[in-house]
C-alpha cells in the first residue's frame, strides 16, 4: 500500500493525523494540505505534516491519487462541489465526517451520484483539542476506523482505504451508514450533548463560580468532552438530526424512571441501575485497557 | 496539631487516605480501624495504614481523641448508636459523608440532639476506586473540605478538624449543610446519575456488544464514574433526595430544550449552548491546573 500524492482537505487534528501516521509507516509521497487558515497550514507545514498547501480544493486534489477530506460536516458539500470535475481518473476519495447519511448525501447531491470511487469513513478516534498542532501519528493505533460504502462503491477503492488505515495501526470495520448513524448517536454524540448541557447548565446558575470552585475528582474527565469544538458540534448534531434527537428522548425517559425512583424512595431500583451500570463499564474499561495495552 | 489516638469507622479510600495522609505528616500517634470486613483491616494492617482493629465501634472509640467515620450514608445512624455513651469526654467527632442533612439529621436522631463535639465534613476527593488498597496519602491535597458546622457546633472542635485538614493539605471551606447539599447535588450527584443512566441505557440496548466497542475517545472518560460504589451512590441519591429531584427535573427540562433546538434545525441555538460550555470548561479545567500545580 502506497499513496504517492495524498490532498488532505481540512488540517486539524483529524487529517493531520492521517498524514502523520502514513509518514511515519513511510506509506505516502507528497502531501498536499488545504484549508482556510493560512496560519495553521503554514503551521502543519513547519510540523512537517504536509509539504505545502493551497486555500482551493480544486488545486489541492489535481494530481492526487488519493484525497482525504476531514472539515467539520457543514463544509462537506462545498468541498464535494468545489473538487468536481478536478479529480484524476482513479482518484480514491475518503472523509473522516462523523456522520456518515448527511455526508453521502451531500456527495450526491454535489456528483449528483455518490462516486463510486468515493468511500465514506469514519475513524472513531480524537480527543477534545483540535488543530493541527494536537495531530500525533499514533492517534488511530488500535482504533476503529468504520467504512460504511453503499451499492456502487468501487470494491478496488474499499480495498485501498481500508488498507490505508491498516497502515496507520486501525482496526477497519464495515458497516451501512444508516447503522453507523445510530450506534454513534447513543455512543458519541448522546454523551458529547450530555456533557455539553451539564456545563452550561451549571455556567447560567447564580453561584456558578462556587459551583464549579466545588466540583471535584470525576467532575474533571465526566466534563473533558465539553471543550470540544462547538462548530464541529453543531454539525454533527444538524447532520444526524434524527438518531440523535431519537436518543436523547429515550435518556430523558432513564432520568424520568430515576426521578420516579427518588421519589419513591426506591433504593433497590436505584442499586440495580448503578450495579448494572458499573458492570457494564467495569467490563468496557478491561476490554479498553486490553485493546490498548 | 496533633492526634493522639485516632478512631477510623471505615477504612476505605477516604478514612484510609486521611490515616496516610496524617501519619506522613507525623501527625497522628496510634490508629484504630473498625470496619466488617476483616481481609480489609487485615490489609490495612499490612499497609501501614491503621495500627491495630476492632468489628465494634464503641470498642474502637474508646481512648480515642479524635473520631473520623467514612462510612456509606446508609450505616452512620447504626454507627452514631452504636458509640453514643461511649466517647472520651472532649473526643472531636467529624465524619466524610457526601450529604450533610441527612448525617445532621441521623446524629440527631442518634444522640438525642446534634453533639457539639461532632463537627460535620466533607472532602471533595475521591476516584472511582474504593477500598483501602486504593488510598493514598495526597488524596486531600490542594483538595476543598467543606465543614458544615451547625449552631451549637463547638469553635474549638471546629478548629481542630479544620487543622487536622489543614495537615492533610487540603482547603477548608465552611458553608450551611442545606447549601452543602444543593451544591454537590449539581456538581456530584448529577453527573453520577448521568454516567450511570448513559451506560445501563446503552448496556440494556439489544446490540450493547457492538455498542461498547464503538464508543471511543471521550467514552472512557465521560463514563469512568460509573464504576463507582453502588450502594454508596444509593445512599447519596437516598440521603440527597430533594436537592437531586430538582437538578434532575432542571437538566431533563435542559435537555428537551436541546431536542426543540434539533428539532428546529436552530443550529444557532446549538452553537450558543455549546459555546458556552466549551467557555466555561476551558475556564475550570484552566483553574484546576493552576489548583493542582
Amino acid at each position: 500500500m502506497r499513496i504517492e500524492r495524498l490532498a488532505i482537505i481540512g488540517v486539524g487534528l483529524i487529517g493531520g493525523s492521517l498524514a502523520r501516521a502514513l509518514r511515519a509507516a513511510d506509506a505516502v509521497g507528497e502531501v498536499i494540505g488545504c484549508g482556510r487558515s493560512a496560519a495553521n497550514l503554514e503551521r502543519a507545514v513547519a510540523l512537517g505534516v504536509i509539504d505545502r498547501f493551497t486555500h482551493d480544493p480544486a488545486a489541492a486534489v489535481t494530481g492526487a491519487d488519493t484525497v482525504f477530506i476531514a472539515v467539520p460536516l457543514g463544509a462537506m458539500r462545498g468541498v464535494f462541489e468545489a473538487i468536481r470535475g478536478h479529480l484524476d481518473d482513479g482518484a480514491i476519495i475518503t472523509d473522516g465526517g462523523s456522520v456518515k447519511g448527511s455526508v453521502i448525501a451531500d456527495a450526491e447531491a454535489a456528483f449528483g451520484g455518490v462516486p463510486p470511487r468515493f468511500v465514506p469513513g469514519h475513524p472513531i478516534a480524537g480527543t477534545e483539542r483540535s488543530g493541527v498542532e494536537s495531530s500525533f501519528a499514533e492517534l488511530y493505533r488500535q482504533r476503529r476506523v468504520i467504512l460504511t460504502p453503499v451499492e456502487n462503491t468501487d470494491p478496488e477503492a474499499l480495498a485501498r482505504v481500508e488498507a490505508m488505515w491498516g497502515v496507520c495501526g486501525a482496526e477497519v470495520t464495515r458497516m451501512s451508514p444508516g447503522h453507523h448513524d445510530e450506534v454513534l448517536a447513543a455512543t458519541s454524540h448522546l454523551p458529547h450533548m450530555l456533557a455539553f448541557s451539564l456545563v452550561d447548565s451549571l455556567a447560567r446558575m447564580k453561584e456558578n463560580d462556587e459551583i464549579f470552585r466545588f466540583a471535584a475528582g470525576g467532575f474533571s474527565d465526566f466534563t473533558r468532552i465539553a471543550s470540544s469544538s462547538p462548530v464541529m458540534w453543531r454539525d454533527i448534531c444538524l447532520a444526524n438530526r434524527g438518531p440523535l434527537r431519537s436518543v436523547i428522548k429515550r435518556f430523558a425517559g432513564e432520568l424520568h424512571d430515576l426521578a420516579a425512583a427518588l421519589d419513591a424512595g426506591d433504593g433497590d431500583r436505584l442499586l440495580a441501575i448503578f450495579e448494572r451500570a458499573k458492570a457494564a463499564r467495569d467490563r468496557y474499561a478491561g476490554n479498553d485497557r486490553k485493546a490498548s495495552s
